[in-house]
């Protein structure tokens, strides 16, 4: 019998898909189920980058350059300008997703059992590109009690190996919606240049936040050149998850110069969807007002019903469109799936993500789940409901 | 200083973009140059396929499944039906372009340090997935004096060890042209079944076949389900390259599952691109007729003008859109290079790629160029003219 590669028995399944036949089934039988499990937004795709591909006019749709579009990237260098970066062109790769970003930015950086921190609890899937990159995920925890601030500066001082070559930040962070701090990121380009490490920073959610602190990307540290991996995304800035167009962004040329020659083995970025993320930087200032707004007043809703019920705290996260919140539950894993397989309110449930997957240390956020308020209101009450509800009659309650 | 990784440092670069800053200064000195240097078709993408994504009607662009829509792997098992494979859509993984199959059938196959057997002179971006997955490629060689058949099975077994977990080829071929005949494919599939080595088949090109020999798709074989994996395309096929649309087909269902682990980590394939394969499904029947006969008539007068030349050999290639032919110089970089940097002929030139970066055994295909026909055969005539004049002054020549 022929066998698979060990790396494909290690490669982790995504944590959410396990109770995707639960939520089937529900639905088999009648129930709705409001997915708060997974960050696929409602918002509508703005039109007129749509109508952008609509009115494409090219006979041949032939390979772009491997570094994507320059038309494209030199667009991104305005759009960055405006958000207080500053790059050239030349310093900016599209990617296929924001996750070739990162799966290059390993490769470039990392070399097979080297080491990358990543605060945990943090995106999933992660762990699956530095499986692919023969990486090791150190994990450091933040904790719900200070709503998943950055860990102290010496408890990534403490796991820094000789093996250690970057850490992972997400910024607003998935999947605790926290936004760190100017001075969390300042502390974190202090330890990057001390330790020479890599930082990167994966600011997909960089337009959702919803305070008025201060905020900056890693590109705009000063003296850190050299270590910042910027990691980005249209996905969630544009509700355009199946774009599949990403950035990969560095001032540090050899870097740049190695995760080029990765991009030109698989040839080009996505063509179609280029045009997109180019017309993208073109939509009115106002776009990102009215999104953030309804996420915001929909993070209101879900902070709020959160806390109101007994047991249950839920920090108000800055940024983003998730929150975790801790329950008086025994086992996240076994209640998402209870709230699919055994429980009901009024034919509804809930899908929600069990926190365990985001934490690499095991045993840790066995009573967190994350919500992805990408929902509307009316929704978000229902399951809310639903889960107030669950609460009250699930075996497993601590409470 | 920051160090990017061993990995980024060993990635091999693409052997044609070294000649790409000459072609610009050509350019700038006012030359045509002709382009037989890399497989960008010149053909149209249908428009009916451009038309389909053109009339989507999504109001949100979201993630696909991670395998690909539904709808469009139903409609890929009748393409593979038409061409007498026999697959459900369960068995079909739609990826980011064939690049993709290819990385994930290594990381799903292979680990680091595992061995997979490539004929040469073999399509170059093979060597950077398998940098990517740590894996080693063992070439073997093909001739010239053969048209590139299949090296004898001994030369395979010669090379296998107890790390030889796989054996890739491409057909037809990139870069000679060659088909593989029915007995070849068999004795692959006798050989891999005999070691347990699993058959990667990169069928690419398999519409674009110019000869009544009889073809079978390494699926087609009995008895080696477990071994089989399909890398395949729509780039080539539909010329849309751009697109990044490809597909891993395997009726082993751990490889299947394994791979669906590393594209459940990137989320989806493109999904705009989605739109155009499926489109491309339902294309007449008539449409490869018409791009066959544009090829096979450049074919025709390409190698017909090469072989009447001082010196030069080209086998007459079954497939694809690719010849390798044997020059009279002393070596194919200095040369490729010098018809960019010193050469003009009526203000024109033309652009090759040395065989040399398709051979990883160092010292093979010196005098060996490979030409992509992929311009029309005025172009391709013109092409020729200039070749003609050059080897006839070229400072190198051996003949």
């Amino acid at each position: 019998m022929i066998r698979i590669s060990q790396r494909g028995v290690q490669m982790p399944a995504s944590p959410i898909r396990k109770l995707v036949p639960y939520a089937e089934a529900a639905k088999q039988r009648g129930i709705t189920v409001y997915h708060l499990n997974i960050g696929q937004p409602d918002i509508e795709t703005p039109p007129a980058i749509m109508q952008a591909v609509k009115d494409m006019d090219m006979p041949i749709l032939e390979y772009s350059h491997s570094a994507g579009n320059e038309s494209y990237r030199k667009k991104l260098v305005q759009y960055y300008k405006r958000v207080g970066v500053a790059v050239t062109h030349e310093q900016v790769m599209i990617t296929t997703g924001g996750s070739e970003a990162i799966l290059f930015a390993f490769f470039a950086c990392l070399d097979a059992g080297d080491e990358v921190i990543i605060p945990e609890p943090f995106y999933a899937n992660y762990n699956g590109f530095a499986c692919e990159a023969g990486v090791t995920v150190v994990p450091i925890p933040s904790t719900i009690e200070t709503g998943f601030a950055l860990p102290a500066i010496e408890d990534f001082e403490r796991v820094i190996t000789d093996r250690t070559r970057a850490i992972l930040i997400c910024n607003p962070n998935n999947p605790t919606g926290y936004v760190y701090s100017r001075e969390e990121i300042e502390a974190l380009g202090v330890i990057c240049k001390k330790h020479q490490l890599y930082l990167f920073s994966d600011e997909a959610y960089r337009e959702f936040r919803y305070t008025e602190d201060d905020y900056i990307s890693a590109l705009q540290l000063s003296g850190v050149d050299d270590n910042v991996v910027l990691l980005d995304t249209i996905s969630k800035r544009y509700s355009a998850c199946g774009a599949r167009i990403g950035a990969l962004v560095t001032k540090n040329k050899e870097v740049y110069a190695a995760a080029l020659k990765f991009g030109q083995a698989r040839l080009s970025p996505p063509g179609l969807a280029q045009i997109m993320g180019e017309a993208a930087v073109d939509l009115p200032p106002d776009y990102f007002a009215a999104t953030k707004e309804e996420y915001e007043s929909r993070r209101n809703l879900l902070v709020q019903r959160l806390n109101a019920m007994e047991g249950v705290f839920c920090p108000n996260p800055g940024g983003a469109f998730y929150a975790i919140a801790k329950l008086p539950i025994d086992d996240c894993d076994r209640f998402c799936q209870w709230l699919l397989e055994s429980f009901e309110y009024k034919k509804q449930t809930v899908m929600l993500a069990p926190a365990t997957g985001f934490y690499a240390t095991p045993g840790l956020g066995k009573n967190e789940v994350r919500f992805a308020y990408v929902l509307n209101r009316e929704a978000i009450a229902a399951a809310m409901d639903c889960l107030e509800q669950a609460l009250k009659v699930y075996p497993g309650q601590t409470a």
